[in-house]
């Protein structure tokens, strides 16, 4: 903690020694929060959410203390402040609204107010002594002192004060009733006499837009949004497609990479190592002699083009995201222009991707640490910089795991202070400490192992993790039902009804979910037994989906969102809360906005092939109803209205009806 | 963290850009513990006691990483490395003794291990691959790198496997082969061939002698030590209670303070306001015409007899601890010698200590913040190393919560840098966040709320806080279990069983605890209802004590210190553990070694008026016990030997023989 170079405070640096509190602070100031690793990386808060900021204060003895939370925007110079509040136990608090998208910096500052110390002193002295005189004396030296440092009607009013307290003569009596007029009460708050100023060290939080926290995802591979079968679709193609996109009420459309496809080495369907000549490539193996990473693939079309998707995607109130992956085919440019980015073997090749026994023969990874690092990063920077100038602002970096961790800090923070509204979602599927790095180091938004937990017990542990603990403060999970690498089994087996349940769990236990594009078609063909792959992939073919075909969850998922969009509960992260229920195949949880204004329960069965009953049981106290009150259950889904009363009341759930209710909790 | 200037680092930043981990670590080094608040306040240790280190250690990507634990003394130069292994879950681990009682450091270094990258990914890529040559070029690069590096016979060593190497010509059947071989397999671990070094903020430790973990203390008034009513007794007296003390079997005498007592506005008896002529006065208003903090109050004795104290102390094997209070009688030399270290009020008087409506008239505090603090500092200083030059090397300090907070941190660190093996010991019953900073800030044992927590789950709950938590590592609870401030209700009202039982838990649930003298002969005598204060309290009185009075609990408490000083289990802190129990009168806890071959269970009936039984469940997997084992518990407090089978037995404990059992398990 610095101590602030008041006037004070250089009369008496100018002496000898320093005073004792710049040894070590006179006022401790600790626990902080929020924060994440105790203040080593940036918490994030979305813009325009009030920040409440809360601390430990003390100092030894019975002095009276003050404090305040002094903030700016990073980029700024002053600081602002607004008093925080004694809450108990020597814990403070104080609140501000983030205005602007953009890094903050916050710090708490506390003095010993002498003022405040003297009044309560005296005020407790008064009762027991008739005479206070020197207590007395003692108030017009702090007042004088007090109105040296004010100015204009302050000074005069403090001068009256003064006036009026050497008058008292130290009758308890008088004196109580001074200290206790409006005047002087008024006093206290309002004079700048601080002794033993202590500052805490600042943390920094990234103010993000709304949509880091609340959006609807839908994901699909551009070239597949076509009719014809065996060629690419365009970006024409999927302009066609927004209408029924925005009608199953997603936020952000996500392009699986859009840039020139290599051809050496390229894989064919299912991943197989040769590919004939109709197999367009992993669009993850980027680069080829029409470009590289700010290319776009002639077959999808033209920049024009694209500029098109994106308006036609705007008008629709949906934003695109772009997949980016920091990795080169063998035909991308930077291998002859830069090959000094790659990594060489002394036979003269180049280093393919590989996890033995798994190649990449497709795909070269870059050499973050190479001797020219500092022009490979820029360069791209210019990437990222370059799809932000043409409007995208939302990007789900492939694989950032396989990257050194240090790189996405920087790059991050570099496009976030030219695009602040940026957003960037970290694909990495990996050990949960790298995982929570990434979040930390300051991606936006990261993926899950929500795929991955489809137990009761297990979601429940996980989505406590995640909402409940400090990673709260800075890993924002975005459910993905499913992805073009997973197809869990729970939906290979379950059939549509688990592809119900799943979608339904992702959108209302997080304020961020998706979907890739076949979910809502309850695709569920794995490529063999035991593997998560689907089969026939996109990834490495063209395909022609029927997006009407039989059994589709459309409709579900439509209303979903649209309950999403209706009830700013789901729209929010860390409010989540889990009910008991005794059935193993029964969950229930729930989301409240603070004020109780919108709370939303929603109970799942998550057994895709049997009915299951239960008693949910709700803490009413926290919703402000009493026990014998009946409330009334409005089921979103259904439209459906139960009323229940006192916490315990009976559910069941078919899937080969609806698999969940979706309760909007009226009083 | 920083980066190491290896001679490969300072080589690259003499180019025009630094290596990327210059800029942000390439290995990531988190939460390494132990720690207290992520590094602000060095961790309490016990010399002689491994110290393990745990950190989370990770890197992008699937290089083979190392890591080592770096530690030294603090006044010393070089570091000392242990290696560190890994565990799970990106936990690394690694262990090293604390030899010496002084302050060290300890930090993480972690790099990559270029060789065994190479090494794990051929390993891998052998098995898939019919030859590997281009792997094995590579290998010979590293090889030849490594040798370089090397001297003498690893040098040599390191080029024979390079040959062997080359030999392979990249077959895969050979490559394997060779790098399974126990020479290449040795040199995996003995290179010193590191890439992106990554190093961690380093971490600050107390190594304390055993004394500040273990100990069994006795308060005493050295003037109340005597046969004589009315008279001061004198350190004569005191060597005369010597033995007794020894036989009781503590290990730590502290006197109340033993400086010239003020005169002016001496308090007299249970604290009232006029002292009669035969009044001795609070040994806490130091100073008069004799001399202040670093005198002896001349009607104990002279600095001659103090020193024989020590000596036949010393012999007994008991350490003499002392009370030092830093405040002024009014008539304390300092006054005159040092007005300016007191505050002054207008009136021209000094401030009195005071928390209206009460007052201490008798007393004077110093104003540790006065423009001259940093010769009041000083001379404090000088007054606890005054008493270590003569041989005392506890001190227990007196209200240091009504002085600044960080006075405490700089005076304990002067101090230890001389007298490392001090201990100091904060007497501050106050609020929790203070009491913990204390701690924080360097006390080596401290007060706590156990007088005030006499049920079952309260004890539980706080002694779980105290030991489980990151408190265990800066805060060592002395549970005494009286104070001549505090005699519970529950010693007022539970006559004798209440005083075994109190005894008992200080001495099982801590490893440090103490009594103020009478708590052996059971003095319950309040001195008015409601009132922790003894009834004509030694503070402001002469008192005579028949030591062996009827009723005593002598033999019950040197019987626990006994079985104390035979059992290593109850010499250890933080390894206390609650076994369930259903009766809310019988609390049951046990402490181990780290081997088990320690194991001892205590059973305390809370209830100081019935007899109580109950089943108590033991975590006989911890043991290392079957269910169907029969182990031995015997009594250590009567001698009694019981058979118990599985996890469930049965107890029945009358205060009104022995109010608990301290078991000791023998498989």
């Amino acid at each position: 903690m610095k101590r602030k170079r008041t006037k004070k405070n250089i009369a008496l640096s100018s002496r000898k020694s320093a005073a004792p509190e710049d040894v070590i602070p006179g006022i401790i100031i600790e626990d902080v929060r929020p924060s994440v690793d105790g203040g080593k990386y940036p918490v994030k808060w979305i813009a325009g959410d009030p920040l409440t900021v809360k601390a430990d204060i003390f100092k030894d003895g019975h002095d009276v203390i003050a404090a305040a939370v002094e903030y700016k925007k990073k980029s700024d110079k002053a600081w602002q402040s607004v008093p925080m509040k004694f809450l108990e136990n020597d814990r403070w608090s104080g609140e501000f609204v983030l205005a602007e998208n953009a890094r903050y910096l916050y710090r708490v500052r506390a003095w010993m107010d002498p003022v405040a110390s003297w009044m309560k002193h005296v005020e407790k002295k008064c009762q027991s002594e008739a005479s206070v005189k020197s207590e007395v004396l003692e108030g017009i030296v702090l007042l004088e002192e007090a109105r040296r440092l004010s100015k204009g009607k302050d000074r005069e009013r403090i001068a009256t004060l003064k006036g009026s307290l050497k008058r008292t003569s130290g009758v308890s009596h008088d004196v109580l009733a001074l200290i206790r007029s409006p005047e002087f009460q008024k006093f206290l708050g309002g004079h700048s006499l601080r002794r033993l100023e202590s500052l805490s060290a600042p943390l920094e939080l990234v103010s993000d837009r709304r949509r880091a926290r609340f959006g609807a995802w839908y994901e699909i591979f551009p070239r597949s949004q076509g009719k014809k079968e065996g060629v690419s679709a365009t970006f024409k193609d999927c302009i066609k497609r927004i209408p029924e996109i925005r009608q199953m009420g997603f936020d952000v459309l996500y392009l699986t990479p859009i840039h020139p496809i290599g051809v050496t080495k390229r894989k064919g369907p299912n991943n197989s190592l040769v590919a004939d000549k109709g197999s367009p490539g992993s669009p993850w193996a980027i680069g080829s002699k029409d470009g590289g990473h700010k290319a776009i693939h002639p077959e999808l079309g033209t920049m024009e083009d694209f500029k098109n998707l994106l308006k036609a995607a705007q008008r629709a109130d949906i934003e695109i995201a772009l997949d980016i992956a920091f990795q080169c085919s063998p035909d991308h440019p930077y291998v002859k222009e830069h090959p000094e980015w790659f990594f060489h073997r002394p036979d003269g090749t180049i280093h393919y991707a590989e996890n033995p026994p798994k190649k990449y023969e497709d795909i070269y990874p870059l050499n973050f640490h190479c001797e020219d690092w500092r022009a490979l990063w820029e360069e791209l920077k210019s990437i990222i910089l370059f799809w932000a100038d043409k409007g995208v602002k939302i990007f789900r970096i492939d694989n950032p795991h396989t990257k050194p961790l240090g790189f996405w800090k920087w790059l991050i923070e570099e496009t976030q202070k030219v695009y602040p509204e940026s957003i960037f979602f970290a694909e990495a599927f990996t050990r949960p400490k790298i995982m929570k790095f990434l979040a930390k180091a300051g991606f936006t938004q990261s993926y899950t192992y929500f795929t991955w937990r489809n137990e009761k017990w297990e979601l429940r542990q996980y989505l406590e993790e995640l909402t409940q603990t400090e990673m709260k403060y800075y890993y924002r999970g975005n459910f993905f039902a499913n992805t073009p690498d997973i197809l869990h089994e729970y939906l290979q087996k379950g059939g549509r009804p688990a592809f119900m349940i799943r979608a339904i769990l992702a959108a209302t236990l997080s304020s961020s979910y998706g979907i890739y594009s076949g979910f809502e078609l309850c695709e569920n063909r794995a490529k063999a037994p035991g593997s998560e792959e689907y089969l026939d992939s996109e990834k490495y073919q063209y395909k022609v989906w029927d997006w009407d075909r039989e059994g589709n969850i459309k409709a579900l998922i439509a209303q979903v969102n649209h309950i999403r969009r209706e009830n700013p509960a789901l729209q929010d992260y860390d409010n989540l809360e889990f009910y008991d229920t005794r059935n193993e195949m029964i969950l229930a949880y729930g989301k409240r906005t603070p004020d109780n204004a919108n709370i939303i329960v929603t109970v799942v069965n998550l057994d895709p092939n049997h009915a299951q009953e239960d008693f949910v049981t709700l803490p009413l106290w926290k919703f402000g109803i009493e026990d014998w009150q009946t409330y009334q259950m409005r089921d979103l889904l259904t439209g459906e209205k139960y009323y229940w009363k006192g916490p315990r009341n009976y559910v069941r759930l078919d899937p080969k009806a609806v698999p969940a209710h979706i309760f909007l909790l009226k009083k």
